[in-house]
């Protein structure tokens, strides 16, 4: 398993489409950061095949420890959720079914 | 809470990095379609300040009815994690300590 880091994206990305690595850089950039800012704001983000990013929001609330009976504030948490599209999905599962030379080699 | 569209996101793009829409879209969607593949490769994507997205994989198993003691195979399965990078976490804080207007007006 490697893990790809958004320099390597850009780079090839650069490569594929013909367009400089710094414009490259900037449209990925904020693109990344409108999705930050749109979950800041409590909105949805659905991008067909891809998938769906939802921000979740869990109110502060008073817990209670079962064994002291001492009571905690929990401070409100806030996560993301993402939902796998069907692009994604499909790929996904065809993978499994036929795993190409790639797929076997990063898991050895 | 509102909903935003690929499209939504590459027009504004677009008009804020001075980028001809059809650049954009293509650069976007490559973006997209490249973590699609590296998902479905078993790799791991990690994007700083933004978050990782990671394959996970469960392998087929025969599992069993405890009502029934009929025994079902269960095919493998495969999802994508995606975990909350350092700056999305700020930011998502930062909204519930001050929420801004903006936020007060989608939350209506």
């Amino acid at each position: 398993m490697a893990t790809i880091t958004k320099k390597e994206l850009i780079d090839r990305i650069s490569e594929k489409t013909n367009n400089k690595r710094v414009v490259v850089k900037r449209i990925v950039q904020y693109f990344l950061d409108e999705i930050i800012d749109e979950l800041g704001h409590d909105n949805r983000l659905e991008f067909r095949d891809f998938g769906v990013f939802e921000s979740k929001r869990r109110a502060a609330r008073v817990a209670q420890n079962p064994k002291t009976l001492e009571r905690v504030q929990v401070p409100p948490k806030r996560t993301v959720k993402f939902k796998v599209g069907r692009l994604m999905k499909m790929r996904l599962s065809k993978q499994d079914e036929a795993p190409n030379d790639r797929s076997v080699a990063v898991e050895s």
